[in-house]
């Protein structure tokens, strides 16, 4: 997706300990035409996985779900970090969190996500792959399946892709960054 | 905004103390299609304010406003509800949330917000005001100004746009709940 990578050359900055920032266009201020890209790119990659809903974790994930849930037409349901108040019948998993170092509790409504949903994940970030594990976790807890997991940005060298290979789901990354080292970013 | 109406009175459910559930299709599962009619709905009604930037706050608020970013090509900032390890150079304010009963803080990159910023405000709920009033503080102290707000749902009995309109801002909401007493839902 040359649009994507052409952006992350020209926008994205690298910082020690592998971090990529894109937080001019991805994940804290967003380009809603890139974004709708993505979207349009995620679609394309799993038209032929039998997906009827699309799951994500907030917050970075939503505008790529989102934009990839219009396209399907299919509805997108983000995972929640915190539990509301007005919040029942839910399942929880915990995630470790890279950028953040802590761990956190994941939730989900069993309202949406039931034995009967073949589930595409979509998120910004592939790095250790601790999101979409948990969010495998969230999945299996609901007897659902996981049909795909689609991320706009993978840094390879942080090896993520291996513990969800070993999934036997589809992984797809519209950009995958081989290396941050010496200030340079190099993608694949 | 019949779409939305109708769909809130079809999915919506109310709960003792003023709360209005639409978490099957407005903030915890998302209906993109919907979300894509209320983003264009935004752009209409703001199309005269001279916008260059839309701001919301994490999560809920992110898919109505890429939706609007989309149809205005302008560029949207979410708001953070928690400070990220790799951020430097932020603006924080302090937001009480009625739904979940505490005080959080919210912060923005001071790189995303500047004087010449001319905001549009989207949010998912009116109610109180609290959220919207704590981005007018961040919009504020970065010597942007705040030109429109627009809300997919307010909640007329809780009075947030009293606050509001004192700014002389203009606040634009899709869907206003003038009641929610007895368990059903009376919109205006």
């Amino acid at each position: 997706m040359d649009l994507l990578k052409n952006r992350i050359l020209q926008d994205g900055k690298c910082f020690e300990g592998g971090i990529l920032k894109v937080d001019s266009f991805i994940n804290h201020q967003m380009d809603p035409i890139l974004m709708k890209a993505i979207g349009e790119e995620f679609a394309r990659l799993f038209a032929d996985c039998g997906v009827n809903k699309i799951m994500t974790i907030e917050a970075s994930g939503i505008a790529p779900a989102i934009m990839a849930g219009y396209y399907m037409n299919l509805p997108v349901v983000f995972a929640k970090k915190k539990t509301p108040k007005t919040m029942e019948n839910i399942l929880m998993t915990k995630v470790r969190s890279f950028t953040k170092n802590r761990e956190y509790e994941v939730i989900i409504s069993k309202d949406f996500l039931t034995p009967d949903d073949r589930v595409l994940f979509i998120d910004d970030f592939l790095a250790y792959g601790n999101a979409a594990l948990g969010i495998l976790d969230l999945i299996r807890q609901a007897g659902a399946t996981l049909v795909g997991m689609g991320f706009i940005i993978e840094k390879a060298f942080q090896e993520g892709r291996k513990d969800l290979e070993q999934t036997n789901v589809r992984v797809e990354s519209l950009a995958i960054v081989d290396d941050l080292s010496a200030g340079k970013i190099t993608l694949r």
